[in-house]
Protein backbone atom coordinates (compact mmCIF):
# COMPACT_ATOMS: atom_id res chain seq x y z
CA UNK A 1 0.00 0.00 0.00
CA UNK A 2 1.64 3.47 -0.83
CA UNK A 3 0.52 5.94 1.82
CA UNK A 4 1.09 9.84 1.43
CA UNK A 5 1.07 11.84 5.05
CA UNK A 6 1.08 15.54 4.80
CA UNK A 7 2.58 16.81 7.91
CA UNK A 8 1.03 20.57 9.22
CA UNK A 9 3.37 21.57 12.49
CA UNK A 10 6.18 24.22 12.88
CA UNK A 11 8.14 21.88 15.07
CA UNK A 12 9.56 18.31 14.47
CA UNK A 13 10.38 17.63 17.65
CA UNK A 14 6.09 18.62 18.69
CA UNK A 15 3.86 15.52 19.33
CA UNK A 16 2.37 15.85 15.80
CA UNK A 17 5.63 15.12 14.49
CA UNK A 18 6.19 12.45 16.77
CA UNK A 19 2.86 11.31 15.26
CA UNK A 20 3.92 11.42 11.98
CA UNK A 21 7.30 9.46 12.79
CA UNK A 22 5.24 6.99 14.46
CA UNK A 23 2.45 6.52 11.24
CA UNK A 24 5.35 6.55 8.89
CA UNK A 25 8.02 4.02 10.84
CA UNK A 26 4.76 1.43 11.65
CA UNK A 27 3.40 1.45 7.99
CA UNK A 28 7.22 0.55 6.91
CA UNK A 29 7.46 -2.28 9.31
CA UNK A 30 3.85 -3.03 7.43
CA UNK A 31 5.72 -2.96 4.51
CA UNK A 32 3.75 -0.25 2.66
CA UNK A 33 5.55 2.70 0.96
CA UNK A 34 5.81 6.01 2.91
CA UNK A 35 6.03 9.49 1.22
CA UNK A 36 5.98 12.78 3.33
CA UNK A 37 4.94 16.18 2.66
CA UNK A 38 6.59 17.73 4.98
CA UNK A 39 5.33 21.15 5.03
CA UNK A 40 6.72 23.67 7.08
CA UNK A 41 9.72 21.94 6.20
CA UNK A 42 9.38 22.10 2.43
CA UNK A 43 8.10 25.87 3.34
CA UNK A 44 5.23 25.08 1.33
CA UNK A 45 3.41 28.23 -0.14
CA UNK A 46 0.44 28.58 1.47
CA UNK A 47 -1.54 31.14 0.04
CA UNK A 48 -3.11 31.18 -4.20
CA UNK A 49 -2.22 34.09 -6.11
CA UNK A 50 -1.21 35.16 -9.51
CA UNK A 51 2.30 33.86 -9.29
CA UNK A 52 1.23 30.36 -9.29
CA UNK A 53 0.73 31.04 -13.22
CA UNK A 54 2.75 31.28 -15.30
CA UNK A 55 0.60 30.72 -18.27
CA UNK A 56 -2.37 32.92 -17.79
CA UNK A 57 -5.44 32.58 -19.52
CA UNK A 58 -6.91 36.14 -18.52
CA UNK A 59 -4.20 38.96 -17.86
CA UNK A 60 -6.42 41.25 -16.97
CA UNK A 61 -8.62 39.67 -14.13
CA UNK A 62 -6.89 37.43 -11.75
CA UNK A 63 -9.70 34.56 -11.49
CA UNK A 64 -8.22 31.68 -9.42
CA UNK A 65 -10.55 28.51 -10.47
CA UNK A 66 -10.24 29.61 -14.16
CA UNK A 67 -6.65 29.99 -14.09
CA UNK A 68 -6.53 26.42 -12.37
CA UNK A 69 -8.59 24.71 -14.93
CA UNK A 70 -6.41 26.47 -17.69
CA UNK A 71 -3.13 25.31 -16.02
CA UNK A 72 -4.29 21.74 -15.20
CA UNK A 73 -5.22 21.70 -19.24
CA UNK A 74 -2.33 22.99 -20.43
CA UNK A 75 0.30 21.81 -18.02
CA UNK A 76 1.67 24.56 -16.66
CA UNK A 77 1.15 23.66 -13.01
CA UNK A 78 3.48 25.48 -10.77
CA UNK A 79 6.55 22.49 -10.02
CA UNK A 80 5.68 22.76 -6.14
CA UNK A 81 1.76 21.93 -7.12
CA UNK A 82 3.03 19.36 -10.12
CA UNK A 83 4.91 17.31 -7.27
CA UNK A 84 2.12 17.44 -4.43
CA UNK A 85 -0.26 16.11 -7.52
CA UNK A 86 1.90 13.45 -8.02
CA UNK A 87 1.66 12.59 -4.34
CA UNK A 88 -1.70 12.17 -4.48
CA UNK A 89 -1.73 10.62 -7.49
CA UNK A 90 0.54 7.84 -6.13
CA UNK A 91 -1.34 7.67 -3.10
CA UNK A 92 -3.68 4.97 -1.71
CA UNK A 93 -3.81 6.67 1.62
CA UNK A 94 -3.66 10.16 2.34
CA UNK A 95 -2.83 10.65 6.04
CA UNK A 96 -3.64 14.45 7.48
CA UNK A 97 -1.49 15.13 10.82
CA UNK A 98 -1.85 18.45 12.17
CA UNK A 99 -2.75 20.52 15.11
CA UNK A 100 -6.07 22.14 15.30
CA UNK A 101 -5.26 25.76 15.50
CA UNK A 102 -9.01 27.83 15.94
CA UNK A 103 -10.97 24.51 15.20
CA UNK A 104 -9.17 24.34 11.82
CA UNK A 105 -5.94 23.04 10.27
CA UNK A 106 -2.89 25.14 10.47
CA UNK A 107 -3.15 27.96 7.46
CA UNK A 108 -0.59 26.34 5.57
CA UNK A 109 -2.55 22.62 5.24
CA UNK A 110 -5.50 24.85 4.33
CA UNK A 111 -3.69 26.61 1.50
CA UNK A 112 -2.17 22.96 0.34
CA UNK A 113 -5.53 22.04 -0.21
CA UNK A 114 -6.45 25.75 -2.19
CA UNK A 115 -3.65 24.95 -4.74
CA UNK A 116 -3.22 21.37 -5.09
CA UNK A 117 -6.35 20.24 -4.49
CA UNK A 118 -7.15 21.12 -8.50
CA UNK A 119 -10.00 21.13 -10.77
CA UNK A 120 -9.48 18.03 -13.38
CA UNK A 121 -7.61 16.30 -11.01
CA UNK A 122 -9.87 15.97 -7.49
CA UNK A 123 -13.54 16.61 -9.13
CA UNK A 124 -14.53 18.43 -12.31
CA UNK A 125 -17.57 19.96 -10.97
CA UNK A 126 -18.52 21.09 -14.38
CA UNK A 127 -19.34 17.43 -15.47
CA UNK A 128 -20.89 16.66 -12.12
CA UNK A 129 -18.00 14.54 -11.34
CA UNK A 130 -17.79 14.93 -7.45
CA UNK A 131 -18.76 12.88 -4.29
CA UNK A 132 -19.44 8.88 -5.46
CA UNK A 133 -17.93 9.96 -8.75
CA UNK A 134 -15.40 12.53 -7.42
CA UNK A 135 -12.02 12.05 -9.38
CA UNK A 136 -9.78 10.30 -6.35
CA UNK A 137 -12.17 7.71 -5.66
CA UNK A 138 -10.74 4.53 -4.49
CA UNK A 139 -8.28 6.04 -2.57
CA UNK A 140 -9.07 6.68 1.34
CA UNK A 141 -7.94 9.38 3.63
CA UNK A 142 -7.86 10.13 6.83
CA UNK A 143 -7.23 13.39 9.43
CA UNK A 144 -4.84 12.71 12.56
CA UNK A 145 -4.91 16.03 14.74
CA UNK A 146 -4.07 17.00 18.64
CA UNK A 147 -6.06 19.75 20.39
CA UNK A 148 -5.50 21.88 23.12
CA UNK A 149 -8.74 21.75 24.36
CA UNK A 150 -9.87 18.23 26.21
CA UNK A 151 -12.29 15.66 24.74
CA UNK A 152 -15.30 17.20 27.31
CA UNK A 153 -15.29 20.34 25.98
CA UNK A 154 -15.43 19.36 22.52
CA UNK A 155 -18.62 17.19 23.41
CA UNK A 156 -21.93 17.72 21.68
CA UNK A 157 -22.90 19.17 25.00
CA UNK A 158 -19.19 20.78 25.93
CA UNK A 159 -18.88 24.86 24.75
CA UNK A 160 -16.95 23.85 21.51
CA UNK A 161 -19.20 21.35 20.23
CA UNK A 162 -18.47 17.23 18.62
CA UNK A 163 -14.92 17.69 16.53
CA UNK A 164 -16.14 15.38 14.74
CA UNK A 165 -19.31 16.86 13.21
CA UNK A 166 -17.34 20.47 12.85
CA UNK A 167 -15.06 18.73 10.68
CA UNK A 168 -17.42 17.57 8.18
CA UNK A 169 -16.49 20.94 6.48
CA UNK A 170 -13.52 18.86 6.15
CA UNK A 171 -14.09 15.32 5.72
CA UNK A 172 -17.12 16.28 3.70
CA UNK A 173 -17.41 19.19 1.91
CA UNK A 174 -13.58 19.07 1.34
CA UNK A 175 -12.51 14.93 1.40
CA UNK A 176 -15.49 13.74 0.06
CA UNK A 177 -16.26 15.58 -2.49
CA UNK A 178 -13.02 14.24 -4.33
CA UNK A 179 -14.50 10.67 -3.73
CA UNK A 180 -12.06 9.99 -1.39
CA UNK A 181 -13.31 7.50 1.18
CA UNK A 182 -12.46 8.86 4.51
CA UNK A 183 -11.68 6.94 7.52
CA UNK A 184 -12.68 7.36 11.33
CA UNK A 185 -10.43 10.40 12.66
CA UNK A 186 -7.78 10.06 15.31
CA UNK A 187 -8.08 13.00 17.44
CA UNK A 188 -5.33 13.16 20.55
CA UNK A 189 -7.39 15.88 22.76
CA UNK A 190 -5.61 17.77 24.98
CA UNK A 191 -2.49 16.28 25.29
CA UNK A 192 -0.80 19.17 27.63
CA UNK A 193 -3.73 18.73 30.26
CA UNK A 194 -3.70 14.82 30.45
CA UNK A 195 -0.97 12.76 32.03
CA UNK A 196 2.03 11.95 30.39
CA UNK A 197 0.93 7.98 30.75
CA UNK A 198 -2.37 8.95 29.25
CA UNK A 199 -0.64 10.57 25.88
CA UNK A 200 1.24 7.44 25.93
CA UNK A 201 -1.84 5.18 26.06
CA UNK A 202 -3.40 8.00 23.23
CA UNK A 203 -0.01 7.07 20.99
CA UNK A 204 -0.43 2.87 21.35
CA UNK A 205 -3.82 3.69 20.18
CA UNK A 206 -2.91 5.28 17.75
CA UNK A 207 0.13 2.94 16.47
CA UNK A 208 -3.11 0.15 16.54
CA UNK A 209 -5.35 2.39 13.87
CA UNK A 210 -1.87 2.79 12.12
CA UNK A 211 -1.57 -1.02 12.34
CA UNK A 212 -5.09 -1.79 11.34
CA UNK A 213 -4.94 0.46 7.78
CA UNK B 1 -18.76 53.74 14.38
CA UNK B 2 -15.45 51.91 13.39
CA UNK B 3 -15.04 49.25 11.24
CA UNK B 4 -12.42 47.28 10.48
CA UNK B 5 -12.76 45.26 6.67
CA UNK B 6 -10.30 42.02 6.52
CA UNK B 7 -10.31 41.67 2.80
CA UNK B 8 -8.75 38.19 1.41
CA UNK B 9 -8.79 38.03 -2.45
CA UNK B 10 -6.28 38.36 -4.68
CA UNK B 11 -7.64 40.31 -7.24
CA UNK B 12 -8.90 43.66 -6.39
CA UNK B 13 -11.60 43.82 -9.33
CA UNK B 14 -13.18 40.49 -8.40
CA UNK B 15 -16.68 40.48 -7.22
CA UNK B 16 -15.41 40.31 -3.30
CA UNK B 17 -13.15 43.60 -3.87
CA UNK B 18 -16.46 45.20 -5.40
CA UNK B 19 -18.24 44.22 -2.10
CA UNK B 20 -15.46 45.51 0.03
CA UNK B 21 -15.29 49.02 -1.88
CA UNK B 22 -19.49 49.19 -1.66
CA UNK B 23 -19.19 48.52 2.06
CA UNK B 24 -16.34 50.86 2.77
CA UNK B 25 -18.41 53.61 0.64
CA UNK B 26 -21.38 52.83 2.03
CA UNK B 27 -20.22 53.19 5.77
CA UNK B 28 -18.51 56.24 5.15
CA UNK B 29 -21.47 57.74 3.31
CA UNK B 30 -22.83 57.09 6.86
CA UNK B 31 -20.36 59.05 8.48
CA UNK B 32 -18.44 55.57 9.44
CA UNK B 33 -14.87 55.31 10.03
CA UNK B 34 -13.66 52.13 7.86
CA UNK B 35 -9.73 50.36 8.07
CA UNK B 36 -8.98 47.53 5.40
CA UNK B 37 -6.58 45.44 6.10
CA UNK B 38 -6.31 44.07 2.29
CA UNK B 39 -3.95 40.84 3.39
CA UNK B 40 -2.89 39.99 -0.56
CA UNK B 41 -2.13 43.35 -1.32
CA UNK B 42 -0.52 43.47 1.89
CA UNK B 43 1.24 40.29 1.07
CA UNK B 44 0.35 39.13 4.69
CA UNK B 45 2.23 36.80 6.19
CA UNK B 46 0.10 33.40 6.19
CA UNK B 47 1.93 31.08 8.19
CA UNK B 48 2.74 31.21 11.81
CA UNK B 49 6.14 30.03 12.53
CA UNK B 50 9.47 30.45 14.51
CA UNK B 51 10.31 33.78 12.39
CA UNK B 52 7.19 35.57 14.20
CA UNK B 53 9.34 35.36 17.48
CA UNK B 54 12.29 37.16 17.96
CA UNK B 55 12.82 36.91 21.68
CA UNK B 56 11.79 33.29 22.31
CA UNK B 57 10.87 31.48 25.53
CA UNK B 58 12.03 28.38 24.65
CA UNK B 59 14.60 28.21 22.08
CA UNK B 60 14.92 24.14 21.55
CA UNK B 61 11.24 23.45 21.62
CA UNK B 62 8.94 25.66 19.45
CA UNK B 63 5.26 25.75 20.86
CA UNK B 64 3.09 28.10 18.94
CA UNK B 65 0.81 28.86 21.76
CA UNK B 66 3.81 29.44 24.40
CA UNK B 67 5.35 31.60 22.52
CA UNK B 68 2.52 33.69 21.60
CA UNK B 69 1.40 34.06 25.47
CA UNK B 70 5.37 34.80 25.81
CA UNK B 71 5.19 37.64 22.99
CA UNK B 72 2.40 39.02 24.30
CA UNK B 73 3.14 39.53 28.12
CA UNK B 74 6.86 41.08 26.80
CA UNK B 75 5.35 43.33 23.76
CA UNK B 76 8.22 41.29 21.43
CA UNK B 77 5.26 40.58 18.55
CA UNK B 78 6.23 41.04 15.42
CA UNK B 79 5.33 44.53 13.73
CA UNK B 80 2.53 43.00 10.97
CA UNK B 81 1.08 41.30 14.21
CA UNK B 82 1.02 44.46 16.18
CA UNK B 83 -0.48 46.61 13.70
CA UNK B 84 -3.41 43.87 13.45
CA UNK B 85 -4.04 43.86 17.35
CA UNK B 86 -4.18 47.81 16.86
CA UNK B 87 -6.97 47.57 14.29
CA UNK B 88 -8.78 45.34 15.99
CA UNK B 89 -8.70 47.27 19.01
CA UNK B 90 -9.90 49.73 17.82
CA UNK B 91 -12.77 48.59 15.93
CA UNK B 92 -16.35 48.19 17.18
CA UNK B 93 -17.28 45.92 14.27
CA UNK B 94 -15.32 43.52 11.96
CA UNK B 95 -16.08 42.48 8.74
CA UNK B 96 -14.50 39.94 6.79
CA UNK B 97 -15.01 40.00 3.07
CA UNK B 98 -13.52 36.67 1.18
CA UNK B 99 -14.39 34.38 -1.20
CA UNK B 100 -15.28 30.92 0.29
CA UNK B 101 -12.84 27.99 -1.29
CA UNK B 102 -13.29 24.44 -0.47
CA UNK B 103 -16.11 25.32 2.10
CA UNK B 104 -13.78 27.86 3.93
CA UNK B 105 -12.22 30.90 3.58
CA UNK B 106 -8.40 31.20 2.03
CA UNK B 107 -5.16 30.36 3.82
CA UNK B 108 -4.40 33.77 3.77
CA UNK B 109 -7.03 34.69 6.07
CA UNK B 110 -7.40 31.28 8.69
CA UNK B 111 -3.29 32.20 8.97
CA UNK B 112 -4.33 35.81 9.87
CA UNK B 113 -6.46 33.94 12.57
CA UNK B 114 -3.42 31.87 13.37
CA UNK B 115 -1.19 34.82 13.86
CA UNK B 116 -3.59 37.76 15.12
CA UNK B 117 -5.97 36.06 17.34
CA UNK B 118 -3.47 36.14 20.31
CA UNK B 119 -3.54 34.51 23.74
CA UNK B 120 -4.63 37.45 26.08
CA UNK B 121 -5.82 39.61 23.49
CA UNK B 122 -9.04 37.99 22.38
CA UNK B 123 -9.45 35.34 25.16
CA UNK B 124 -7.97 34.27 27.85
CA UNK B 125 -8.72 30.09 28.19
CA UNK B 126 -6.65 29.91 30.70
CA UNK B 127 -8.32 32.09 32.85
CA UNK B 128 -11.82 30.87 31.73
CA UNK B 129 -11.99 33.80 29.87
CA UNK B 130 -14.16 33.01 26.40
CA UNK B 131 -17.12 33.03 24.82
CA UNK B 132 -19.40 35.43 27.33
CA UNK B 133 -15.93 36.73 28.60
CA UNK B 134 -13.92 36.75 25.88
CA UNK B 135 -11.77 39.42 25.47
CA UNK B 136 -13.81 41.04 22.34
CA UNK B 137 -17.06 41.20 23.94
CA UNK B 138 -18.55 44.73 23.03
CA UNK B 139 -17.42 44.15 19.74
CA UNK B 140 -19.42 42.70 17.05
CA UNK B 141 -18.61 41.02 13.56
CA UNK B 142 -20.00 39.55 10.11
CA UNK B 143 -18.83 37.58 7.56
CA UNK B 144 -19.37 38.52 4.03
CA UNK B 145 -18.76 36.15 1.28
CA UNK B 146 -19.35 34.84 -2.23
CA UNK B 147 -19.99 30.99 -3.03
CA UNK B 148 -18.87 28.48 -6.30
CA UNK B 149 -22.36 26.75 -5.74
CA UNK B 150 -25.63 27.99 -5.73
CA UNK B 151 -27.61 28.40 -2.58
CA UNK B 152 -29.55 24.85 -3.61
CA UNK B 153 -26.54 23.15 -3.40
CA UNK B 154 -25.23 24.85 0.19
CA UNK B 155 -29.10 24.17 1.57
CA UNK B 156 -29.64 21.27 4.15
CA UNK B 157 -30.89 19.12 1.60
CA UNK B 158 -28.26 19.89 -0.83
CA UNK B 159 -24.93 17.90 -1.49
CA UNK B 160 -23.06 20.53 0.46
CA UNK B 161 -25.18 20.76 3.60
CA UNK B 162 -26.11 24.67 4.93
CA UNK B 163 -23.47 26.77 5.02
CA UNK B 164 -24.44 28.82 7.76
CA UNK B 165 -24.38 25.48 9.81
CA UNK B 166 -21.01 24.45 8.59
CA UNK B 167 -19.23 28.23 9.18
CA UNK B 168 -20.12 27.74 12.70
CA UNK B 169 -16.47 26.46 12.85
CA UNK B 170 -15.82 30.00 12.24
CA UNK B 171 -18.65 32.34 13.78
CA UNK B 172 -19.20 29.95 17.21
CA UNK B 173 -16.22 28.10 17.25
CA UNK B 174 -13.45 30.73 16.31
CA UNK B 175 -15.42 34.58 16.45
CA UNK B 176 -17.93 33.96 19.51
CA UNK B 177 -15.47 32.11 21.36
CA UNK B 178 -13.30 35.90 21.49
CA UNK B 179 -16.92 37.37 22.79
CA UNK B 180 -17.87 39.23 19.31
CA UNK B 181 -21.26 39.27 18.40
CA UNK B 182 -21.77 37.46 15.59
CA UNK B 183 -24.23 39.23 12.80
CA UNK B 184 -26.11 37.12 10.27
CA UNK B 185 -23.49 36.79 7.13
CA UNK B 186 -24.06 37.86 3.81
CA UNK B 187 -24.08 34.87 1.66
CA UNK B 188 -23.52 36.07 -2.25
CA UNK B 189 -24.40 32.14 -3.80
CA UNK B 190 -22.87 31.12 -6.99
CA UNK B 191 -22.67 34.77 -8.84
CA UNK B 192 -20.77 32.56 -11.94
CA UNK B 193 -24.03 31.26 -12.58
CA UNK B 194 -26.66 33.24 -11.56
CA UNK B 195 -27.84 36.27 -13.63
CA UNK B 196 -26.40 39.43 -14.32
CA UNK B 197 -29.38 40.90 -12.85
CA UNK B 198 -29.87 38.97 -9.92
CA UNK B 199 -26.21 40.02 -8.79
CA UNK B 200 -27.13 43.48 -9.11
CA UNK B 201 -30.11 42.87 -6.87
CA UNK B 202 -27.77 41.00 -4.36
CA UNK B 203 -25.64 43.55 -4.04
CA UNK B 204 -28.59 46.16 -3.35
CA UNK B 205 -29.23 43.70 -0.52
CA UNK B 206 -25.92 43.85 0.30
CA UNK B 207 -25.30 47.77 0.28
CA UNK B 208 -28.89 48.01 2.81
CA UNK B 209 -27.33 45.30 5.02
CA UNK B 210 -24.53 47.51 5.48
CA UNK B 211 -26.74 50.45 5.59
CA UNK B 212 -28.21 48.85 8.37
CA UNK B 213 -25.68 48.03 10.48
Amino acid sequence: MKVLIVFAHPEPNSLNGVMKDLAAKTLRDNDHEVKISDLYSMRFKAVLDQDDFSQRKDNEIFNPMMEQVNAVGTGSLSQDIKDEVEKIKWADIIIFQFPVWWTAPPAILIGWIDRVFLPGVVHNIAEGKMYDTGLLRGKKTMLSFTTGATRDIYSSEGPHGDLDEIFKFITHNILELTGLEVLDSFGLYGPAVISKEQVKEELEKFKETINSL
